[in-house]
């Protein structure tokens, strides 16, 4: 008799995304006359830039030629791209990472989904609070988290990592195994860290980064590094690999998007880099595992898309990137400045294209939200759904178009 | 301390075509002046029809425009696809499926391989012996299939279902809970069915396959009916879908891909097929789990690519992709007609562009490969990769130019 995976029926509710689509949709019904300005998801809506639609036109007239027609792409990925990562991304920063150790997938939300699964299903896992939903929500479906508090919005098996004003959105070393001999059951073996952070917008300076790295070898943890947002950092100090760190090779994996440095949240691309280095308890080296993944529950991002990421890294690619990239921290700047002469208290929106702002009054996350929709038809993204500890919290993203933006804060301005 | 997941390293070597892959590349290393024929992977080399690459030209110039710019796809795919699918697919066959049943993703063998994933972990698991690797690989990551017999080639807790001479390489039902009162360690809870079937190219007629829906719902099974091959379907009473069977909704789940039917190997398409009817035995539905794996793990397939399977099933694009299953299928002839002259048992490639042949002279699989790599310079794939049942056969594949197919075969014939 069939019977469904236990674990999955223990994720409360559904995807957060999910349900803002839904209290969206139900508004915009009601108020049909409202122009409603979406500053909440991550979505980005600048087209792709001309480097890459000439890459795309270029490789869709090959598949339609047999000479030049692409069957199975190479399991980890064409060379072409995964050479020119490691030219233009890695050697840029002195990093020593060879293109074998990159894999080619078609995002960062699938691999930072997916790579969970290499691990035993006994591994204690870390993460910051307030976190994107997908690095505890895949780690519940593989049964790894325990039980729900849903009085607190915790996990009894997960380490929470809380980063908060006191703290300045960034979190501190967990305190079991801080010197390698704290109490077991609060050393994490495998550990989640984005910067520039999502929610926050906050980042991590590289001796601070440094420090990770040397706590995860110290513990024998991986450290899942999520760069997704890299090409924001506009500050000298801020690392954009973690590989630009002293042993970083024997304990950390990089996840890397094209969604957000390019504009790909539609067109489907994103890396994750394991160096042949990192290797378990028991001498088993991680990138087999994912090697193997790889190659059993996967078939490759398409050639086109492939193509398209060579052409990121043109020099007219990374050009008119960049201009997009300034186009998009113009919006974080007034969003900040904007919310600051209001008198609401924000950070983020520097290194990264999230503003994260403190609810007015204690209002709740959700609280604010329906307030911000109703009053401003502004959605933004309430702080609690990533975490307890973004409850009180808001999320506003740089992603809109400058109009819509500018529209968006000077109505916040006159709430 | 981390550690890796366990049941990844019971994995007997690598994977089959990788094997395959290294062979052939040292072989042609030692001889660069041989022409290597491959009808050993199943991948197509005719390029993609003009259909699909006018629909994907036409995609990336809105990808190239704020106006109509596409980032996030809807979690479970475009309407426009879905819809389509509805319509061309299922209305066509008179079978009941909505829209909102079809899960949009970058392949069949991404979904084959995920699809395990929502069931519980102690399912019993039923395959066809000889069989496509990643059904049982995926299901032995999941620690779902005992231990690894490297005597006999099998897996203590798997079901298996051979597909021999004897029966025509069309599996029995299982011995255990045929009338419901089997013994229950030989009552399958998860049935992989894959017809057209790959290897074998065998087929199921469509009162066949009723019975073993019928089976399903009487054991409370769930069939994994993988349909990758359907367009190949060249006789009557062979099913298309396995919709067309009275009870399906209420037990199987469908798996369909273009990269056979359209050519899109490179390219990266599929969709999953979940009915809202098929429950666990505690009440809990298929569908909803799926839904979260997809909204959690996956962020959809690219917009273009997604336009470029709705322009399969234009009134042009069906006539292309047929004239480019009705090139294949030639090849198919040759094939089987060729070796049958020639002496051999062979079968399939009448409703499939598998042909499956007994090796001469009782030769393992595996001899045989070299042997025809050696003297013919021609790569098939050994039927005891496949599974223990498949060793003793071989198969071969049309999807090479009429030109190569023609060569390699009167080179088979030759030797």
């Amino acid at each position: 008799m069939i019977k469904v995976n236990k674990d999955y029926l223990k994720l409360p509710g559904s995807y957060l995304f999910s349900d803002i689509a839904k209290k969206v949709s139900s508004f915009a019904e009601a108020n049909p006359d409202k122009k409603i300005i979406r500053l909440g998801i991550g979505d980005v809506t600048q087209p792709l830039c001309p480097a890459v639609i000439e890459a795309m036109h270029k490789a869709v007239d090959e598949m339609a030629s047999a000479d030049t027609f692409k069957g199975y792409a190479p399991d980890l990925g064409y060379s072409f791209l995964r050479d020119t990562i490691v030219e233009k991304v890695y050697k840029k920063l002195g990093a020593d990472i060879k293109a074998d150790e990159i894999f080619i997938s078609d995002g960062a939300k699938s691999d930072s989904g997916n790579i969970q699964e290499i691990f035993d299903r006994d591994v204690k896992v870390a993460v910051c609070d307030p976190v994107y939903p997908v690095y505890v929500d895949t780690n519940v479906m593989a049964g790894r988290t325990g039980s729900y508090d849903a009085a607190t919005g915790l996990w009894s098996d997960v380490i929470y990592m809380p980063c908060t004003a006191d703290n300045g959105y960034s979190p501190e070393l967990p305190s079991g195994g801080k010197d390698g001999f704290g109490p077991d059951n609060k050393v994490p073996d495998l550990i989640y860290l984005c910067f520039p952070n999502n929610p926050t917008g906050a980042t991590i300076t590289k001796s601070q980064l440094q420090q990770w790295v040397d706590y995860a070898n110290r513990v024998n943890a991986v450290i899942i590094y999520d760069a997704a947002y890299e090409a924001y950092i506009s500050e000298a100090d801020v690392p954009h690999s973690i590989y630009e760190c002293e042993g970083a090779r024997e304990c950390a994996i990089e996840i890397r998007s094209f969604s957000k440095n390019a504009g790909f949240t539609g067109t489907r691309l994103g890396f994750t880099v394991i160096p042949k280095d990192i290797k378990d308890v028991d001498g088993n080296t991680l990138h087999s595992l994912w090697a193997r993944r790889h190659g059993t529950k996967f078939n490759g991002a398409p050639y086109i898309i492939q193509k398209a990421g060579e052409a990121v890294y043109s020099d007219e690619g990374q050009k008119q990137t960049g201009e997009q990239i300034a186009y998009y921290m113009k919006n974080a700047r007034y969003i900040l400045e904007g919310l600051k002469s209001a008198g609401y208290t924000v950070s983020g929106g520097v290194n990264a294209p999230y503003i994260w702002l403190k609810t007015p009054d204690n209002m709740s996350s959700w609280d604010f939200f329906d307030f911000l929709l109703k009053e401003a038809n502004v959605v933004g993204t309430p702080g609690s759904g990533f975490g307890p500890s973004g409850e009180g919290h808001f999320r506003l993203t740089a992603f809109g178009s400058y109009e819509n933006t500018v529209e968006a804060i000077d109505r916040i301005k006159k709430m």
